[in-house]
């Protein structure tokens, strides 16, 4: 239980919901802020103007996923009115108050920085990550489901990269019945891959590897699927891009040569905003039990 | 090989392109009527008009997925004349000539007996069935993934009916990570569900499960999905039923209860036309094969 | 609940445990004969001496799996004394009395036809083939580990035949990460066996599979296992016979060309001889549930 | 392609005829000593005894999987002349040549270091310990069915550690349908746990999960099955201690208890021989081929 804790949560979207319901089920104390048109309630959080709030007596203080903007105002889908975070706000905290957001815009990183509170990145954990993976798998085959026609069963599939996004997306589209190949670095890799019923490649030998495919995933941050690959492939070649901006892939070459590639960002907010909303109120208050206790 | 068979195909859409290109490969004799504005050209098939084709010669004839229209119109996506089947076409043809199509509608029925050919309805079959719940099973995962904020994987699913497509479907919903319930009523097909690790219930307490499901599809063609059910559903439910029309939902008491429910038919011509194309051909070219060597 | 009914248990093994188990937690009045050196007690159990069984009040007699000898006897392990079943025992049952056996030999069935009683024969049965293909699959899981020096995974598995058995075995050996053939002869086997991820082929080529195949795992009881396809086969490979007695296999043309073949019967009973006894006690109870309301 | 290599293996059992195999493959020149029993002919291969090997010229030299004994000597089980690796062969050897064993005794280890030479233990490899993890796997399956009078499906199996033989040991216990809780200390393996479809619990939570246990498998080097956890076990509880030895499992007080507890090591070696060699001939070649090359 998170009793006697006191938490803000500063605007944000559907995901923001679930982690206001389930600080209030820990019994938390939780002060709403930029929420003014959200119409659920929650027993145990009340609604504040961001300038109202008790930051001096605040143990979190909740950011949305993509931290402020460069002008330090908070986004959020439940006011019309704009709200901002300044770094008067931050200094008034207690020492032990903690920041959480998704990722860390400069500003924001600068501005915990010069108060000197810890800014908790969710997604730069491995925990996020992981949990994070399974929306995004699913968001790449609801995104093959629609933009192919043929089914996942029986095609051959390439998944770059058996990192903590791989892996899932690999195990996904095996159980779907998809021949997948597992375009790894390690050796370890290479073995994970074999143990769970892939056939592992190595990343540079891809352009080898095109002309089998049917559908490629790429995870990998950097430039893998690069004009040699694409000359390579079949026409109905489809490339799911989950890496990072700008991606992996060479898409101005993949559009010159016909085959479709899509740099698909954020799947989790997109496919399974409440999940997402709940992994990361699983995980933000297995934090505040673990730290926090004052 | 089907060297020395003639087969005619009549209209239809981007299935047919499969059927026609298995057909090619096969080295058949291929003629192709309502499809003047198809660019692709196959080796072996030639254009014709419909009332030129030598029906005399035809060891079978192909008909789109749906058959023909109540005025013997044949629909077709490559053509903007209309064309017809006529009784007189098929008493042209030999007695052993073969008509293919997915679904018989009367007039088509009629006219088959009424010439003494065979009609073989391909959906009918077992074999073309348990392929089709293939792309079925993906179309219910794509339809799960837009229409929910939640993730398959961690959700409880029920699955009505331990039939071909039932049993496809709940193993893939299953293979992503779903608590699936698979609502049976034969013994074996309890048996079947717990050797696949499903959990079998009797479908007539349906209403008991209800609260705890998250997604419900039905393969039932029959009333199963009562107001008895929908009321005790959760208000993020979702059904999505794949019976054939009308379906085995209460449409209008699942809506006036807010809970969305999707009658989703023909996934597979929808999801993987292509797939689907390669299902019917293959089955139709082995059927060529083994009975109609004249 | 079966409150009200009276069962008599004649004799068996560890699997009938679980069949009086589950007959006193249903409140069944339970008699037992033959079991007079079992230590364990239940209560609403008695023991008896089969002579001063109540025949005239039973409403089931359930037997071991065997059913009896050809004398008449019925096989106990729980009992030095043997004991017998006559067919004054059966007529002095009333005309509703059911009689459970696992299988039937000629004297049991002849006598249940003189004395106008129902036998059922629960191994004839779907449901207890479907839950028994379950402990089978793993028995031969067990035996390949046991019999070969390679991994199941990575290994190419022939599984002939795709019925009851079957299919789950060639699951259990997919799900293990062994390349899965499935030789079957229906069409809808053949699209079965796709939709689960096997490679189907028609079991008259199983000579030309022969020398692809690391393990043969047979369920068809006919002679399948032909000097032809042994002739072929690797010097490594493990034939796992599965099918009744005599199996599917040309055992002496294996053993003189120094291929490893094994008649494995009653794996259930060997393997897992608790979970065999809980599934016959399953659909048994379930069975006097339905019809023996008296 | 390993041309222009030469290669020592020194003793051994079947697992070296798989190294072997894969050197000649390679077209490495490969020496054998303590093989004067070997029946098995490789070209490329030639057997002389160990004090004429050609040192000055070997690229590697391959002990069995458990490097020497205290004494110098090599195990073999090819031969029955006892052979010994010495200080001076090692010194012989050119600089880059690399000793490739299993694990290292102290010996082997102050050895190698005294000659400067590198030693590669191939058991301390992710690679080579990832590939392990499958036939322990399988060799835990097997040690279950033999173990229990109950199928791995349908059971509550806790499988202790997630790291690499505990996931994939996790994975096989799951995918035969056993209901399969993790033991793990890490949030990542939560996460891990969660997407894989196990359910994940804290490791010291142990004997609050143990009356809910048929089988545990543990695979943490560290007491982890203490007095408490095992008080609480049903008595047909089943322990397979995978971890190194002493294992992880209070074993007098199991024995105590009544509980059956087994100390199961070097399982792939036991199971799977030929695969284990497999694995370990692949890594080595590889290794060969990129460092090597003289």
């Amino acid at each position: 239980m998170l009793t006697d804790l006191q938490v803000a949560v500063l605007g944000g979207d559907a995901r923001q919901i679930e982690i206001i319901r389930k600080l209030t089920e820990l019994d938390a104390k939780v002060y709403l802020a930029g929420f003014d048109q959200l119409e659920q309630s929650f027993t145990g959080a009340v609604k504040e103007r961001v300038e109202d709030l008790p930051f001096e007596h605040l143990d979190a203080l909740v950011l949305p996923v993509a931290g402020i903007k460069a002008t330090g105002e908070i986004e959020t889908v439940f006011s019309s009115e704009p709200i901002y975070l300044t770094r008067e706000m931050l200094k008034k905290t207690p020492a032990h108050c903690s920041i959480f957001t998704g990722i860390s815009p400069p500003l924001l990183t600068e501005m915990a920085k010069e108060a000197d509170r810890k800014l908790i990145r969710l997604f730069d954990r491995n925990d996020v990550a992981i949990y994070n993976s399974i929306p995004t798998a699913e968001g790449a085959v609801m995104m093959a489901s629609q933009h192919t026609d043929f089914t996942i069963h029986g095609s051959t599939v390439a998944v770059l990269g058996m990192g903590r996004v791989g892996m899932s997306t690999a195990r996904v589209f095996h159980n779907l019945g998809a021949k997948v190949k597992a375009g790894a670095r390690k050796s370890e890799h290479f073995a994970r891959a074999i143990e769970i019923g892939l056939t592992p490649f190595a990343i540079d030998q891809l352009p080898q590897q095109s002309e089998s495919l049917d559908i490629i995933i790429n995870t990998i941050p950097s430039l893998v699927i690069t004009p040699q690959s694409i000359a390579r492939m079949k026409p109905h070649t489809l490339i799911i891009d989950l890496a990072s901006k700008p991606g992996g892939t060479d898409f101005r070459f993949a559009q010159k040569r016909g085959i479709k590639a899509i740099l698909a960002l954020g799947l989790p907010g997109i496919v399974a905003p409440k999940t997402e909303g709940q992994i990361l109120a699983g995980v933000l208050t297995e934090l505040l039990k673990d730290n926090n206790l004052q």
